[in-house]
């Protein structure tokens, strides 16, 4: 890691920044518009009494160029938690300069530290680039799987059945 | 819900049983190669002073009959945890008798009661029973989108590089 790059994690007061990254990466990823989130429901979550997952914040020179949020999830085939990466994203005019594998980086040693065995992550299916970047570094695409999700009417109708 | 079918949260005196559903789950999974969960491991991680995921349990006129094993996710979207549904199992016997539903209603109850807008899971791709049952419930598949994991020698390596 070069002297011009540090990574930190977030306080309190990097709410609107992680707002200002969580907006970024939607706009990057064509889901801008499926972004609800505020910063009194980030400060809640993320600062409160029960902090719901973590974040890196990485810097170039001093200022703001990316972000890593996440938690912890479980193997049940290993005992053992690991890490779910949910967002990785580095503004437009600091790419290429290694700060998303520095991110990495830090969540493989915190991972290490931790007793946690993986990392695992989503991608976009095109997401190329992205894509090549994760192989580079030896990561596998779990392409058998595929994840559900229930979530609005369904989730409800679901709870209130008898 | 009859009453021959019960939802409990698992205590520590499971951990036996949650090990043979997860190697229940594993064989079903073609997967039983994978498990390297002990007792000790699980009783740790389940039931130590962190609990790194919570389990119910179905009973069918007091037998033991299925899990599910569950932790928080976090969605940057909404600025709210969710659900991930990392196990659902029942045993072969005490199939088609709504005891995986029941899991999962419970599940949604839980999500409805802590403020979870969703519940996440992930489904092998010939599993096409399962598929069609989580559809019939609502839930979609998020096709466009791939896990990749990061794990072994790759993890270690990033952990490690200077």
């Amino acid at each position: 890691m070069t002297a011009s790059l540090a990574i930190r994690p977030a306080t309190e007061q990097d709410v609107p920044l992680i707002l200002a990254f969580i907006r970024g990466l939607a706009e990057y990823e064509k889901l801008a518009h499926e972004v609800v989130a505020t910063e009194a429901g980030l400060r809640e979550t993320l600062f409160g009494d029960m902090p719901r997952a973590s974040v890196l914040i990485a810097e170039w020179q001093g200022q703001p160029a990316g972000f890593a949020l996440w938690f912890y999830n479980y193997s049940t085939f290993l005992a053992r938690p690991g890490i779910y990466l949910e967002d990785l994203y580095v503004e437009p005019d600091y790419r290429g300069r290694g700060i998303g594998l520095a991110l990495l980086r830090e969540l493989a040693t915190i991972a290490d530290r931790e007793g946690c065995s993986r990392i695992d992550w989503a991608v976009l299916d095109w997401n190329r680039s992205a894509i090549d970047f994760y192989r580079k570094i030896g990561a596998e695409g779990m392409d058998e799987w595929t994840t559900f999700r229930l979530t609005g009417a369904a989730l409800e109708k679901l709870a209130n059945r008898d």
